[in-house]
């Protein structure tokens, strides 16, 4: 659900100029916001001390002033409760908002993101300025979407952290009996024989620098129990606006895959999502475009938001690069073309001093609006504004998904042995990247979502099998879908213990296969997936490491053998018929190469197909609603490339009809729609 | 003293399965036992939890069963007393338990080897565990062996450390005027005139991380201190053990070159040794073996048990590689080469859950005994069965020594320079490594040992020489020995203070010459090590590096002169004749291949001949008792060698008669008995 | 000011040793001082706790007697405050003395350096301590010198520290209305509302490892807070000296580019500034130059002490080289050379323990005189006394400044964005080294040293431009000078407040020029500086890397131009004229060739010639007083050099006359004064 009152793509950016209160700055800057297209400011992110002087006060007639001002010249905003920085007095008055870092340091005043996600004060005093603000603002026609708190995160293990989670696992567990078992206490003689002997686990109890923890049960429910506990944070501001505003929508703006939170969750408790895009100089793409699709699979494949990103530079990497000419563009559209609604930036001016001073802005230090980033995002925001809203509120229809779950991550990185350089996210992405190089949608899905409208469903790394999750996949490759997973799946269940009677534990049926042990090789280390047979662009054999399961089919066929070690000969690919379906097991990290192979062979046999044939570096996607669809067709390349189409389309960007031979330009971007005759 | 109940080599490990109580889980792991040829199971090593409820309350029903069942079926118990980790309702009663850590912050509760030596509530509860256990088990004819506690280490630096360590140095120094001198405290104004001004040494006072101190005097006697602190934790334990089972052997289970705690003082303590080896996949064979010969050495050349190795995998390294086939066959008879008679592994069964599920186990996750790790244990263990004892309680007889010392290494990485990259084990290795690849016998022996019955003594950075060791050495080489030391030798005496006068200290008048100057390079620069003349196989030159001794000799010989820098030409290695005897110093840290060579040709010199001539890679050790020997051969190479021996014998493994040219296959093992015809 | 009592270079050191009291020791050790020609011993530098056993006992008699015994033997002292690190029994009695480290941790007792400079008692009790030994001593013909404290640094963050940084920004800011806007706390909503709401920055509230801040305005506060802090500790001695001895000069002993410390603020409060150097093997000589020149630029070119240099060992580098032979000397004379009139060592005697025990000393651990160290220290004395006092309290006439600041560079450590690797050290010693190589003399001067007796200025990096100091740079340069300034110039203001409409800000109109954007890549990739035509030695083009300013000009002229990324073509080097002067930016961290032709271009453009040319490796500096000019030519190279010289010469070491063609050895020294005919 986002508020349709702009019949476009909503374009615009944080606002939190110091000199706001200048007249002479703030008509200047309204007027190059007019002139570069924008329709939404976001306003309010970092006001609570400015609004709220103390207890008693609260005054918001600057905001009020800001508000107006932008809606008299027809720019909507989009509302901050301001509560992800608590007030220096209330750092000082309530020690309790204030959080205790991971080693046990209590924190003074300082930063953001800051305060106590199970203080009493915080949660009383934020879910008030929520009230406060919904009460003020609740008939004001400029507020077009609420945006509470910002990028949610960090974790706090203060004394009343200690008791929220006693509660919480009381109420999860209900007898200690149960609980000493799941977290197997026994172990390291751990047996807790009160609620209030279990401490937080930090640097001074269970746990290390680096996701090290002496026990990964009591672990990995911390993780949860905070994810949950800033969720629930945000859900007393998000009632509180909806109290008073049941029809606007409330958002916070998220992070990817950022690692703290457990977005599938969030999700739910969000009227939409929105999220703040960040990619490095070096980042690849198709990263940029599975975390697009990660955030539209949060909620079941609504459109989301681009909350935030940069007009050209930020501030915090190590090297922090001018994104070159075309660039913000493209990867506005490439949003987009994964599902975005919304093009906002952090921020439309940059600010006079402190940390962020040299983030990129819309208006730059220098104020005018004659610059190559101003010319650029004004460029933009006028196409945007031509474009008709043929992909708003459209779809994106996928035959082919990807597991992604935060649990399960949280216990790989937990997990001490077999290597220490398992990394989730990069693993996914090896799978996601290969549907990409081949113009495939791909929806990312939780382990809750339903798998019946796939015909191929990817879990790498699936080391957390949670309950009956298996018989979901069982069920979705007997009906004839076929399922992909990894080395190092099934490993554990929910609480992250071992599923006894033989790897893979609960997907051993399904994969058809025995992995009797797992070798763990410094990356440097490689050894060969060799290909029992030619199998479409599959032969001969590709590099694999990190991890080398030690595999017994059970039914599976071999697909591929491992080619050195003792274990060579030994099957390293398996497929197992299951039903009318097949599951595929992966026992190593394979090459892009194979995984890129494997996945197009995959698919041919689903005829899942390529919604256009591209060079490398030319992406595309398909949004669509109501019977019509638009190609986005995005050249990441520095060249101009050129590419073959079967039909006929219109360029919806210039209106130029395209058949044959396409050229598009560096940096180049087309939304083609069919022509049909 | 091992308890000889058993006529063979011990053969068994670590068990605490949390199925433990289920039937059909035990009846199964006990019937795999007996298939595994094991008959000695470690019990109860972290059940202080579970088998103390509260301060009150000792319920030993459990433990009963598990012994007895075990028994019943034949198998013996190594019987833990389960204090090396506190239960949770200590840590949160009696907060003295808990440690104070370097940083100076109070942990909560968590992980294991986590009291405070010092805490005077640890000390009684552990005390009086052992007691009961002693207590209960005192007739039980199971229990072959007390195991107290579990690889001891870590320091403390709470209150009560601080107190304990002003009182240990009011009896040390009897005086502060004694002590302010012994640390020399003028320096930085240190100058103490109360007892209790002084502070225990960590990141808030004197340390930082890595071994730095700004006084090297109160740091090396805190690590005294505090090995002697948990030293006394165990010898709490271990007579209250005695008191109720005088002819139970004692032990607890060392960890090798385990930085933190003087082994040769904590040996003196312990009935028997025993230890946990964790070879990584790339460490030297050679430095197994040394740390084998250093765990032999602890009590003067009694045999030890091997308390832990993993049947294949362990789970804390960065990257866990499985151990290879046949490998773990070959370093449990490498073990057994070097003085083991008891092999034993962590663990017997895989734990369903925390921080140690991915460690190896004789019984995998999948719960049956077909697996390559079971097969190989299994015949190990029947392996062992068929073995005659004929080196059982036997001894190696060695004429060469290498000195280890703690405390010198403790002074060596406290040292502010002259350089950062001096490893004390590694220049260690380097000489048992020339030895190791000549098949000649080595025992490591402390400072307090007896050097008569040597030939070659060697104290590689004897940086520290206490008291008047050097007079032992004197004697030594009087008698006709020939004595090795290195750069960086004879600097301080026992308290880290110079010995003034000129380096090599105490050692100048034995070794006849004078240090001048100590060069110390980047170790990537490197000079090289000149040979007056061709001596065996040591001619020309070889690279040193890391230290560069400028020496000029009083008497001594010169072997080798600097070939570089403005000290090219000035002698690098020496030779002094003593008494009989001569007294070799080398000056800076030579390649392997000169010390393999200098080795060799002082050996030649003495007549100390090797076991066997094999070739690289092939080691070979001897034990003997009452007039018979045998030769241990182990091939650690991947691929069959032969080798030549001029007698004729017989392999205890397979009874087959070996003379001539020799076969043994990669990872092979062969225990030779010459024939006496 | 230094007191004029020796009519030559003072020589001599620290002297701190434990044997002290021996009279053997101090014998003998006097006997080498007068050999070695010492003249001038340090002493008392650590002895606080000696002389002060509790709060109302001071004991001097020791001290008496030191100062006697040399004194008696013809050698004067430079006589220490000792309260650089206090005694343990303050640490105990009086808590604040002990500081609260950047984590929030209070210090127990160790180290030196340690003690709070906002503590009540440490600033009453070292007061006081001055005051005793102002007292006792003033009369002493010995004493040529006070020695306040030692090597001043190291922050404090503990209350004393929170309520002095609260009052001082008070002091500063007048009201909280004006801190918030400077701070700008609107951001991320810090607004403050009473003054006990701020908190000191650190690991706690704004600021992480390595000069990371949420908050640069507090940050940078705060620093200067520190430095003035510890900065008053110091005056607060001084002054209680110079009541009681107006006419003996007090000095403290600084570091060079030691980074916490303001040392031109330091400087107005010094009678003489001294410091501290320690090169290490790799540091390049031209930064040792530099160093030189920057202490003698805090005091408007005084000369200087050298008061620390090692004999030839350091012992806290990773690896500690010897000094190679001849090199002590040659860098005694370099520290002459730029302006030192005072030699001295640390330390003359080796302590027998502790942290510093390997750290060099003109008498080493071996006792006696017969070393290399010895021989070389006294070789020097012998020079020294024999030399002429021609340049003794002589200049250095420099016609080119580079201007240091500390705030500045504060402020860009601090920086968040652009890039991680900037080095404002680096970038300055950059153009030094190109002036270095020249032979042509400089002053590194602060923001407030007059620029009219300069023809050439160069401000590298110059971001933080204070007040209205672009003024005084538009003035310079309009009477005629030539500046230079660099990419990330003219930023911001005193308080890291972005100066608004265009960079380079202030120095816009005089640089002509406006800078749109700022690029930043890994330093490993290279841009190319194309020169748009030939100038002098520069032509084609040079490497440059780490910040690319995109430039357009606004009256200057384009020298050179970018060579690739999508800002190919646009200016990276341009000049401005103004006035009768011109104004250089370089928009890029140009490689040394670059720099080197540059700089050689604008000293011809302005008539500024080397003092002599040499090969590289062979410095030459120039001295002179009184109309007598003496030229110092040190060979750095490790090889045999030969240079021409125009004129006749006399080498002052040795009485040869010199003209033509001069050969200088090795690490070789010249003091040449011209022979007027």
């Amino acid at each position: 659900m986002i508020s349709r009152k702009l019949p476009k793509v909503w374009y615009g950016g944080d606002y939190n100029p110091e000199q706001w209160d200048d007249p002479a700055v703030w008509e200047e800057d309204i007027r190059m916001f007019k002139k570069a297209g924008i329709d939404i400011v976001t306003l309010n992110v970092f006001s609570w001390a400015l609004n709220q002087p103390n207890e008693d006060i609260y005054r918001f007639t600057n905001l009020d002033a800001h508000i107006n001002r932008l809606y008299e010249q027809g720019i909507y905003t989009c509302l901050a409760t301001s509560t992800a920085a608590h007030p220096a007095w209330m750092a000082k008055k309530y020690p309790d908002v204030r959080r205790v870092d991971f080693y046990g340091r209590k924190r003074t005043f300082g930063g953001r993101h800051n305060s106590c996600p199970n203080s009493p004060t915080y949660r009383e005093y934020s879910e008030k300025m929520a009230d406060k603000l919904g009460e003020r603002y609740k008939e004001h026609p400029a507020v077009l979407i609420w945006h509470v708190s910002n990028e949610y995160g960090g974790y706090c293990y203060c004394e009343n952290c200690t008791n929220g989670f006693q509660r919480w696992l009381q109420k999860k567990y209900g007898s200690l009996e149960k609980l000493n078992q799941t977290w197997n206490t026994r172990f390291w003689g751990h047996t807790f024989y009160e609620w209030d002997e279990i401490v937080v686990p930090n640097a001074l109890s269970e746990e290390g620098e680096g996701n090290v923890s002496a026990f990964q049960g009591i672990s990995l429910d911390y993780r949860i129990f905070q994810s949950e506990s800033l969720l629930e944070c945000y859900k007393l501001e998000h009632n509180a606006l909806k109290k008073h505003t049941p029809d606007i929508p409330v958002t916070t703006n998220l992070m990817g895959t950022y690692p703290e939170l457990d977005y599938f969750k969030w999700g739910k408790e969000m009227d939409v999502i929105s999220w703040d895009s960040y990619p490095g100089i070096d980042t690849p793409v198709s990263l940029t475009a599975m975390t697009h699709d990660l955030m539209r699979g949060l909620k079941d494949g609504q459109p989301f938001m681009l909350m935030e990103q940069t007009p050209s530079q930020q501030n915090w990497q190590p090297y922090n690069a001018l994104k070159r000419p075309g660039v913000m563009r493209l990867w506005s559209y490439q949003a987009m073309a994964h599902g975005a609604d919304t093009i906002m930036f952090f921020q439309l001016r940059r600010s006079i001093g402190a940390c962020e001073k040299f983030h990129g802005a819309v208006i730059e230090h220098v104020g005018h609006e004659h610059t190559r980033v101003f010319r650029e995002t004004a460029d933009l925001g006028k196409e945007l504004q031509q474009l008709s809203d043929v992909f708003i509120d459209s779809r994106t229809e996928a035959k082919v998904a990807i597991v992604y779950d935060w649990e399960n991550r949280w216990a790989i990185e937990l997990s001490s042995g077999p290597s220490g350089s398992l990394d989730y996210v990069k693993e996914v992405h090896k799978y996601y990247a290969a549907l990409y190089e081949l113009n495939i949608p791909v929806d990312i899905v939780s382990t809750e979502d339903d798998l019946s409208k796939y015909d191929l469903v990817i879990a790498p790394v699936l080391y957390m099998v949670k309950k009956d999750y298996h018989q979901k996949l069982e069920s979705f490759v007997e009906k004839g879908g076929t399922f992909i997973t990894t080395f190092f799946s099934g490993i554990v269940d929910e609480h992250d213990l071992v599923t006894l009677g033989g790897y893979p534990g609960k997907l051993r049926k399904l994969l058809g296969i025995w992995v009797e042990e797992i070798d763990a090789l410094d990356p440097s280390h490689f050894n060969q997936i060799v290909m029992k047979e030619k199998w479409g662009r599959l032969e001969g054999q590709f590099d694999c490491n990190l991890l080398f399961d030690i595999i017994h089919t059970e039914g599976a066929d071999i697909i591929a053998e491992y080619g050195s070690e003792f274990y060579q000969g030994l099957p390293v690919v398996t497929a197992n018929n299951y039903g009318n379906g097949k599951a595929i097991y992966v026992g190593s990290s394979g090459e892009q190469a194979f995984i890129n192979g494997l996945i197009e062979n995959l698919c041919q046999e689903k005829e899942i197909t390529s919604l256009l044939v591209t060079p490398s570096g030319v992406e595309v996607t398909e949004r669509s609603k109501e019977g019509r669809a638009v190609l986005f067709v995005l050249n990441h390349n520095d060249i101009e490339t050129s590419f073959e189409v079967k039909e006929e389309f219109v360029d919806l960007l210039t209106g130029s009809e395209i058949s044959g031979t396409v050229q598009l330009r560096e940096q180049g971007v087309m939304l083609l729609e069919k022509i049909n005759k």
